[in-house]
This record gives structure tokens, sequence and C-alpha cells, in this order.
């Protein structure tokens, strides 16, 4: 964290029955091994990439992987799970199978006191997502992600009561990649704007950006509230070659934007313009693996406590903090104990 | 380790197609979580030991554990994972339900190179073997096992095929809470007897002793060549209050036995008489989940190289001390790296 954190009184929480943000996003299970020798590119996948590969190929990179370690993930849902952490009230809404790992990802949410509403593929459809995770000596981690049941959410397995109960509603990027949700997603945005919460859509990846730019450019144009996105993200969303372009595009959108730059912390565009805030210490970086998810934990619970941008975004820093200094993307620290240390809380 | 250790040359591999060690025991994948606070003790478990819960304990236990980490388990198992990080051959046998952590439990084994014979059970027979681990700060592990598939391990299941071609066969006590698996360690032994493989037991766990007391008593007085434990088993076995007259009980029956003592390290009881063998130095101790089964992988291993049993002891010490430096009860490093640095291998 920065040094002179700004102690903020983020204690508004929302009223009975209310949920600072509720999460919608492949629900998936992280299956990770440490890549010591290159084992990622062995397997021909991307390095750093979310890599979206189908059964036959999962299989594949599953049978040349050695023992591994299973672990809840998914985008939003590690979002949501850091901001239970932090002591907030949050919904998750997503699709498993009728499996073991379903079984798994539901549990690990709800015994956070996430209030969820997790769809069940039957067993024909597909088995409980999973994403590969290959966890390099340089804290890098690439993805290569069989979609399983989470490809299967469709509009009947949206609880829209979630999103009148909502601050925020958080969409996951990776989503674009799932043709029916994206009708889902639709109708989950007019729902949030009906009601008045706030639609915060995180980018994702670059290349799910280049697989849906039209989809994304027409989405943050006219329905997004928050945007929430690395570098590299952002300047493919907008064509840009620098940052400093891409903030004038979100600027002239209006849209309130925070772009995570690893070690260089974020920068937040807000009315107040573009403001840099720096990264959380780290003693050793283990695993980069849910940086991005983790930091939206803590700058959506901010904002939905009624934080400004900034403040949101030294609270995000603290949690990206956390998870980055261990393997696997869910916090096994207290963020609500961090960040109450750091007087951010 | 000792600081000075013995270099021993027990690169006396086996010959082609035979194996070092193969291991019977439960097939089980652990569901792990930090107990900071005491929650097994409110779960109502008995700490440090295991317990057997059925079904309906199982679903309760879960449903009070916070978000748990998935990985493959089982004593034997986990010994054997560990001869195969010692770059040793080394076979298998067990039992698995016919699902997701039934395929994560073979896939670990055959990833190290581990030949299996794991049978599946059909679903309505029972789901995969889970245990789940509450390590407390204390490095203490407690343990609520569910056996699943793995309580339907039968003479039927077993490959006696592995039995000629291993060095030793390796039975883990555990078993014995598995009525029919009893008749299958018989024809077990009586296999290994036929080709002069050594039998070798594990005491697994005080309670299981009681609850079989005269079993174990007759096993290790006829049919055992060598036998592991910790100071409580072989006083339990023995109903000896010293370690001593325990010693004198085991050197009647002329049984090469090795006892863990912790912090301690090891004592063996050979024809040379009772030797004590130094704990490996360990920066901090994290978890002792695995301590038991890991030295059992070096001594088991350094054994079937024809190591003498003093040998033996201090490459199961190392093993066991790369095992409890970190949470979970298989080893992340390459023990046989290891090994060799510390001149073991």
């Amino acid at each position: 964290m920065t040094n002179t954190p700004t102690p903020v009184s983020l204690r508004v929480k929302p009223g009975p029955g209310r949920l600072a943000v509720t999460g919608v996003g492949n629900a998936l299970l992280d299956v990770i091994v440490r890549d010591h020798s290159g084992l990622h590119a062995q397997l021909g996948l991307t390095k750093g990439a979310m890599n979206l590969v189908d059964l036959e190929r999962a299989h594949q990179i599953y049978a040349g992987m050695g023992p591994t370690v299973q672990v809840s993930g998914g985008s939003a849902a590690n979002t949501i799970a850091g901001i239970a952490s932090l002591g907030g009230t949050c919904g998750f809404m997503g699709k498993v199978g009728s499996d073991e790992f379903g079984d798994v990802f539901v549990h690990d949410l709800s015994s956070l006191g996430v209030e969820t509403s997790i769809a069940r593929a039957q067993a024909v459809d597909g088995a409980t997502g999973r994403c590969h995770v290959f966890v390099t000596d340089d804290a890098q981690r690439t993805m290569a992600t069989y979609l399983g049941a989470a490809n299967q959410l469709r509009l009947d397995d949206l609880d829209l009561s979630f999103v009148e109960r909502s601050e925020i509603i958080y969409i996951e990027g990776y989503l674009f990649d799932l043709p029916p949700a994206k009708e889902a997603i639709r109708r989950l945005i007019e729902a949030a704007h009906d009601c008045d919460a706030l639609v915060a859509l995180t980018l994702s990846d670059t290349f799910c950006i280049e697989r849906h730019l039209r989809d994304f450019v027409e989405l943050v144009a006219h329905d997004v509230d928050v945007l929430l996105a690395n570098e590299g993200e952002i300047k493919t969303l907008f064509g840009s070659s620098t940052l400093e372009s891409a903030f004038e595009a979100v600027e002239e959108l209006g849209v309130l934007t925070v772009v995570t730059t690893g070690p260089n912390g974020a920068q937040v565009s807000s009315v107040h313009g573009v403001v840099s805030v720096p990264a959380a210490e780290v003693e050793t970086v283990v695993d980069q693996n849910g940086a991005g998810d983790l930091f939206a934990s803590g700058f959506l619970f901010a904002l939905a406590l009624g934080a400004d941008p900034v403040e949101a975004a030294e609270l995000g820093s603290l949690c990206a903090g956390e998870v980055i200094s261990h393997i696997g993307a869910r916090p096994e620290a207290s963020l609500e104990e961090l960040a109450a240390a750091a007087g951010l809380l």
C-alpha cells in the first residue's frame, strides 16, 4: 500500500437484504500446477493468456500435467470471494455441472457467506468447467480453460431478484465467449438500469476482447458505468497505442475506468481526471493469478460503500497484493483484517 | 538431515519390469482447510487423529469448513508418490469412485509414473473417499475421513501380478477398517510370501490399532517383515508404557521396525539393535500431515535398493522433512534432487 494510506470511512454498509456486489461469470475449478520447465509451451499454450480449449484438448492438457491442486476459481467468482473476505455482502450467479467439482465451487462461495444462484447443468450438458493453470517461476500464469457447464449459462439460469438487491452488478468479459450468455447479459443490464444498480464490466483478457471487439465497444459505450481492465486490454478495446489515448476514449464516453498496471499499481480515470495509485508492497510475488480479480474486489466493494474511485483503487491494490503473495487466485488471509490494519476499512 | 550424512550407494535399481514398492491403501482426496480457531474441535473431532465418519457426518463437517484445497491423499498413496519423486519404480492398488475426485486421484499418481491398478466403484457404491484435513497453527493435522469407494476394496480389485513384480508390498493399517479388505490383505500377504517379496505394514493410527488390535498383533507376529509406526502406535500395539519395552517386543518377534518420533527423528530396531536417526532440519514446520507417509517413502525405497535400515531411515527423515515444510501430504520438491544434494542417493 501507499505509505500514507488515506483513512476512509467505508462503513456505509448496504441496508438489510441488500448486496454490495453481485458477480456473474464463469464458474470454474482451477487445476493448478507449478511449471518450472516451460510445460505450458510444450503443450502449445500462449503464455499469460487464457486459452479456450475443448474437452478433447482439455484431456490432453491435463494428461500432460503433473500432480495438481484443485481450488475454486473463475474470475468474477474470485472477485466475489474477495469481497466476502472484506466483510461485504455479495452474490454470485453462474452455472456448474452436477458433479463434485460443482459441489466444491458452490461450497467455497457459500462457506464465505456469499449468496449464490448457481444453476446445475445435467450431466449430459457438461461437467463443471475447469481452468488448467500453469504457474511459472516468474509468477506468471497461463490458463487453458474448458468451459463445460459454464458454457451453458442462459437467461433462465439467472435470478434477476439479485440485481434488484445489488448496488453493483459485476460482469466478467469472459462471458462473451458463451453465445447464449450474451442474451442473458443484455437482460441483466436492462434489469440493472431499471433499478439504478451500477453496471461494472471487466475486459478479462486481450484475446477475449479481440474475439468480441464490437460487442465490448458497444457495451462500454452504452451500458457500462464502471470499466476494469489492464493496460493491454484497454488498448485493445480502443485500438490505442498508448494508455493516454485509451484514457481519452473512456473520458469521452464518461465511463469510470480503472486500469491495473501490474507492479506500477493502477490508474483511475474519473470526473477528477486520471490519478495513479501505487501497487501494494509485496515481499515475494508468487503467482499473479487473481491479481486483477482481487483488485476488482477492493475497488468494487469500496465503490459500493460510497468511497471515491481513488480510495477504491487503494483498497483494490491491497487485495491484489495479498493474492499474488501465494499460489491460487482467492485470498488466504482475511482481507477485512488486512484492510483494517492498513487503515482502509 | 544429520550434518554428516552417510553417503550410500543406493543405486541398485530393480531390474526391468520390477517395482521397488507396491502400496495398497485407501485412495482418498484430501480436502484441506487452515484451522486458525479450533474449528476441528467445534465439529467434535479428536485432534491429531484420523476420525472415521459416515456420509451424513461428512456432509455436516464439509458444510462447516471454509473454502478448501483439494489434493490427492491417502497414506500409502502418499508414500508411493514420494517413492516416485525419489525416482523409484512403484505401484499402487486401491479403489475410487466413478467421479471427478477419482479421476484426480488416478491422474496424480499416473502423472508421476506410478503403475496403478485402481478399481472404480459404481456410482451407487460410493463416491471417491475423502479426508477432511484441518491444519492448525501448531502444524498438527486432524482428519475426518469418509471412506466412500475405498470402503469397497475387495480381493477382486487387486492385481496380484503387482506382487510378483515388487521387492516390497506396503500395506496401510487403515485398510483394517474395511471388513472386505482384510480378506484381500491376507491373500496379498500369501502372494508376497510365495514370491519372497517383503511385507511392510504401517500401523497408521492409534485409534485404528485399538479398533483392530488382535488382527494387528497376529499380522505383526506372523506375516510382517517390516513394521512402521510412531511412538503412540507401537506402544498401543504391544500395550507398552515405554518405547523400550515396545522395542523388546519387536526384537523378540524379529521384525525390522522403525518408529518415528517427530522432531526427535526415528529409531530403528534391527539385528544390530536399536539405533537413533535424527530428524531433518526444517526451517518452519507448516503441516505435519504426511510426515509418517513420506518417512516411509524414503525408508522403504532405500530398503528395496538394498540399503541397511539406518541408511534407509536417513532417507526417510529427508523425505519427511520436505513434506512438513508445506501444506499437503505429498512432496512439492523433487525428492530425488534433495536426496542427491544430501549425498543420500
